[in-house]
C-alpha cells in the first residue's frame, strides 16, 4: 500500500524486523516547550527499544516526562531507495536495567558512567521504504 | 568546551559547515498532538535548508505552521565517532522557489509531481562531535 507521498507503507511486523537490524536512532523530545531531537545508539528487545541517558540531561528529563517519539532510518549511497521507521511510546527510566554495564558500546564517549537506562514501549510504530 | 554528556560543543560556524556536506536530514514536527519526524533529502544554501514537501501531507502541514527542529548527523561504521546538527527554526513554504524543478533528486520516488518548497531559516543551531 502506498501513502500520499508514493512511498510504501509498512507493516507492524515489517517495522519490528527493520528496528531489530537498526544501531543508532533519534529520539524526538519537548525541552523548554521547543521540539528537540537527539541521536541514540539503541537496542530492540522485548518490545521495546532501549537505549542510555545520562543524568542531568534533556534527553533523560524528557524520558522521565511523557510521550516520545524515535525514529531510525537507513538508505543506499544514491539516497535512491531505504527505509524509515517511527516510533510512538511513553518512555520510562528502567530501574536495575543492566544495559549500560552489559552494552557500554551504547554509550557516546565518556557517557557511561553516569548513564541510566531508558524503556521505550514500541506502542505505535509506522514505517515507510523508498524504492529506486 | 564539552557538554553535560562529554560530547564536544561545536560552534555555529562548525555546524553550517558540516551541515552542507549532508543529503538527508529529519524533519521533527507536531502532528495531531504528537512529536512526529520525518526524513527529508535537502539542501543548505542562504542561509536556510531547502527541501521538497508534497501537498496534503502532514510534513507540509508543519511548514506551513511553525517551529520545526531538523536534525543531521553522520556516524563511523562502529559508531564510535561522529557529528551531529539540529537547527531550530520558522519554516516557510517558498512561493515561487525552483527546488523540486531543479533538484528533482531531492523527492523520494514519485514524489517530485506535486511537492513545494520549505525554507527553514537557520534560526537556533547546535551541534556535538562524538570522537572515537
Amino acid at each position: 500500500m502506498l501513502d500520499q507521498s508514493g512511498l510504501e507503507i509498512l507493516s507492524r511486523d515489517e517495522c519490528l524486523t527493520l528496528l531489530a537490524t537498526g544501531r543508532v536512532g533519534r529520539i524526538v523530545f519537548t525541552a523548554g516547550g521547543l521540539p528537540a531531537v537527539e541521536p541514540v545508539k539503541f537496542v530492540c528487545e522485548r518490545g521495546a527499544l532501549w537505549f542510555p541517558a545520562q543524568t542531568g540531561t534533556d534527553l533523560l528529563g524528557a524520558a522521565e516526562d511523557g510521550v516520545v517519539a524515535f525514529e531510525a532510518d537507513e538508505f543506499d549511497a544514491g539516497l535512491s531507495g531505504g527505509w524509515w521507521v517511527t516510533v510512538l511510546g511513553r518512555a520510562v527510566v528502567a530501574e536495575g536495567c543492566d544495559l549500560p554495564r552489559r552494552r557500554p558500546d551504547l554509550s557516546w564517549p565518556e557517557f557511561a558512567e553516569d548513564a541510566q537506562c531508558v524503556r521505550l514501549p514500541i506502542e505505535v510504530v509506522s514505517g515507510r521504504r523508498v524504492k529506486r
